[in-house]
């Protein structure tokens, strides 16, 4: 049975309005034991007064679910900065645009709940040597209407609702194809970060663009928080985790692991003392029209295609493309990649969930880290 | 001299900013003595953490200086449920219009400390007979760079920025001919909560739309504060008090009243049982007509003309139009009246500040209580 503060709901006393709620829905509910789950504001908000009254500190880290390695690194990073973690899992719908995959995103309570719970197994452990190490003292778990609680949420551009914008930087790179994305994302985060009130929040570099945004919100809007970016967890291949993998299978994932290394090899031109776009992002191109050219040359039963959607040099605070890198600021190497769905699955291949249908895009980033 | 606590900069240091600062510009400096005065984040956030720690309550009013009756009515009540009250004086750009006044909105340091320093001594006084009573602690007048860090502030429809927008709520009534007010001052709202951290905020029922675009973003955003409408602060004739009434002048004072009269017209209609919309601003028709019609036949020197931008009749919470009013709920019976420039000034006329050659905008509002 989970632990109750006044004012909280244990999970199992909330699970219908879980199951009622399109963008949290679960296939089972598991009762998780060693924090609790929450499903509304006030009782959370108890939790934390708590908190303040001891002196205790909160890393939160947000969430949509399909919890992988990647979050569990900013967890851990959490616990050693912080005495109690509190991580959200939310499904945002007005990140996802009209024609985006909101529907098909993945749904694992379970398994998340499973996986935070082996984590705090974990965490307790190194606590025995450590005194400084932290747990996941809270899950926070709101249906859409506590988190949109005046309008339905709007995923059109013109949507009414209200909003945070955050431009011109939500407009580059992955705004220019996802419009309402960075508009969702910091929306989101401003409500969660006023509801959690966190010492401090934890992001994972793999979304760069996020990253930037959210410094911005923070700074802009005075928000009394210090945000905390945490390297990429990648496969031992490179292949950064991400919770859309999961739809790519093996031929895809093969392929799709181009995007880092085109990556590293436009760094290395960086790091061997060349600042010029040119140079650095011909040898990314080099790397994707490369292996696309080989991929083309194979059949539809043995290949996986996939477009380059832009491949960028930027500044790390405006996001401005570079034509050269100021080697005192260094810059980011950006890219996404549509996978393409496969045109010929071949008998008894892993073709990822959704049988290889699925389009996937694939982002990825290596900072340039200031050299002089 | 001002009391200080670490990390506060008395104002005498800082003053060299502040005339550097079109938006806070004043003619000279007076050195308060019963409260500090804030021109940063930091220093204002270390008191902020000291009055947690001593368990005290703080009332936050927002003001844009030029204060009057009204703003010191919101701070008197912010004493009766506060120990500490933070008032900021911050002429926020982003909600003017390219075309408005920012540039001639009314600037008057020097008077506004007097005012408050004179009202603390009041609190002083009611102190001693009330335990309860809270005093003016801080004053806060940041600069425009330390409130919009990263981008000059736009107050294009379209400008670049980082916003709050809440919407349609925005584009109603005052809205409709001030596009991007409602924006301004929900973005620079949201980071005076987040400087400040407020247990309750304080906003004049006189700006009736403005109270329900910010309670609106409290609740969309989970922003933890209370929001508290204080009545309109009225002149002995009834004359909404405002920062622009300095303009006016005798003469279109006293025909500005109209909008008072027009609206307790409209009311008494209301308060005799009748719920129609028809009926209800036909009464407030009538009465901007018959004035209007008067002021034509007479001379230049003597008239004051006016036109009427809007009568609404509203819904409480969404500021939608009503056809017919639920008494259950109420209503907001809300006007605005643009006062042209007197076209011909007498001799020794009192015609305000800018000599009569300003329009003035007149807005004022009546809450329709439910009646069931």
């Amino acid at each position: 049975m989970s632990r109750l503060v006044s004012g909280a709901r244990s999970f199992s006393t909330t699970a219908s309005s879980l199951f009622a709620d399109a963008t949290a829905a679960s296939q089972s509910v598991r009762q998780p034991s060693s924090f609790q789950v929450f499903r509304d504001v006030p009782s959370l908000r108890g939790l934390r007064r708590q908190l303040y009254q001891k002196d205790r500190t909160v890393g939160f880290v947000p969430t949509m679910g399909a919890l992988h390695e990647g979050h569990l690194s900013l967890i851990r990073q959490a616990a050693r900065e912080n005495t109690d973690i509190f991580v959200s899992i939310f499904v945002n719908p007005t990140q996802f645009g009209v024609t985006e995959d909101l529907s098909s995103y993945p749904r694992t309570w379970d398994t998340d709940v499973e996986k935070l719970e082996k984590l705090n197994e974990e965490l307790e452990r190194l606590g025995e040597n450590s005194a400084s190490a932290g747990r996941i003292t809270a899950i926070f778990a709101p249906t859409s209407k506590v988190m949109y609680p005046s309008l339905p949420p709007s995923s059109e551009i013109n949507g009414d609702g209200s909003f945070v914008t955050i431009t011109p930087l939500s407009t580059k790179l992955e705004g220019a194809s996802r419009p309402v994305f960075f508009r969702g994302v910091a929306t989101v985060c401003m409500k969660l970060f006023n509801i959690t009130t966190p010492d401090r929040v934890y992001f994972g570099q793999k979304d760069v663009q996020q990253t930037v945004v959210i410094k911005r919100m923070v700074e802009d809007f005075h928000v009394g928080t210090e945000v905390r970016i945490i390297e990429t967890t990648r496969e031992h291949d490179g292949l950064a985790l991400s919770s859309r993998n999961v739809y790519l299978g093996d031929r895809r994932r093969t392929v799709g692991l181009t995007i880092y290394k085109a990556l590293k090899a436009a760094k290395e031109v960086y790091l061997a003392g060349n600042n010029n776009r040119a140079d650095i992002l011909g040898a990314a191109r080099n790397v994707t029209d490369r292996v696309l050219a080989e991929q083309q040359s194979l059949s539809p039963s043995e290949r996986a295609l996939y477009e380059v959607d832009y491949i960028s040099l930027a500044d790390p605070d405006t996001l401005d493309e570079l034509e050269i890198v100021d080697p005192v600021k260094g810059a980011v190497l950006s890219t996404a990649f549509k996978m393409a769905p496969l045109e010929e699955p071949k008998p008894g291949e892993d073709c990822g969930l959704g049988d290889g249908k699925v389009p996937v895009r694939l982002i990825d980033n290596l900072i340039l880290d200031p050299r002089a």
